[in-house]
């Protein structure tokens, strides 16, 4: 049984939705010694979050931008936690609904993502800044 | 330790949510040998989804379906990524709202689910065709 | 390796998101002996859910209570499961997206949450009752 933890930094990227399965997969060369596992990614944020989506196109990144923006509105009437500025609190609202973590099921030395999936970031602050994400990698070695 | 990895298909079903608790259980036999464990389910597409739900009245199925289409709508003016359809975009959305993946803690042989609690596949495309499902249950045995 | 699993109740709450992570603490004094591992928290309702978000100023928590009444509302004319009360369907609906469970890194003893992040119960019913949570924690111990 192989349990591995390391907390890395995701660069500063602008608000919206990216992809990093590539940044994920280059801090984690020990996933290749793993038969069956789990790959735990979680966001150290508030106002950030991950998920998983398509990998090919980018126009879905920007239509789900658009998408969270039109259903998530800045200077909704009722927020009253507006102290740090009008990108904030739709921002912590969107990365509850999107959620801090991913579980990705790891075969083979491989995550196991469908051909079309890929890791996104969500950067929901216009300036976001770093991100600091802890990965934890278990399961049975090859 | 116990590690078991499968994957499986998920017969196609209508556009809607489906509970598929049985079906998730049929594959799945050795849960009764885990004493303490986690079942995770993880999906490989970005256009269908898995959740937890209400497991007793259809209607909860058929509401949380029209609240998503209500609040994901088809043809939203800001969407750039159309080629596949109408329901291409607003799947990739709700995909991401509801999650690819569940884990269910395992005691005692079975999944520790509320007595209210069953395993929703969420199909978000018309005709999304059968839906491949990664399983990954690993624990401590009996 | 380490496998811990307890069922415990939080008491009820009010409708609205509550800052529970002392709460969680205080049942698992185990935490304390693992050096890398996984917390996993389950609720087994289908309408209150668990998230994480910011820690410190109440108003988050009024606000996406506020923000979800606006985005999920009671009484929308689709709704067909309504025999429980107008707060039972948005409460089943606001479950899903937000989601029955939480997956936290375990380092060193103590759960890896950024400095902001807290654990929130959300209670989507009016009177909701106390609320069952499965705790699993596993890792490597110290």
């Amino acid at each position: 049984m192989e349990w591995i933890q390391k907390e890395f930094s995701l660069k500063a990227r602008p608000r919206g939705f990216h992809l990093i399965t590539r940044d994920v997969l280059e801090q984690l060369p020990e996933l290749r010694e793993i038969e069956i596992g789990i790959l735990q990614l979680f966001i150290q944020h508030t106002s950030a979050s991950l998920t998983i989506n398509e990998n090919a196109d980018p126009d879905v990144r920007g239509d789900m931008e658009r998408h969270f923006n039109a259903a998530v509105p800045e200077n909704a009437p009722y927020y009253e936690h507006t102290l740090e500025g009008s990108d904030d609190m739709p921002a912590h609202i969107k990365a509850s609904i999107l959620g801090p973590s991913l579980s990705i099921p790891v075969g083979r030395g491989q995550l196991r993502l469908g051909t079309w999936q890929g890791i996104y970031l969500c950067e929901h602050r216009n300036h976001g800044g770093a991100r600091r994400i802890v990965a934890t990698l278990f399961g049975k070695r090859k």
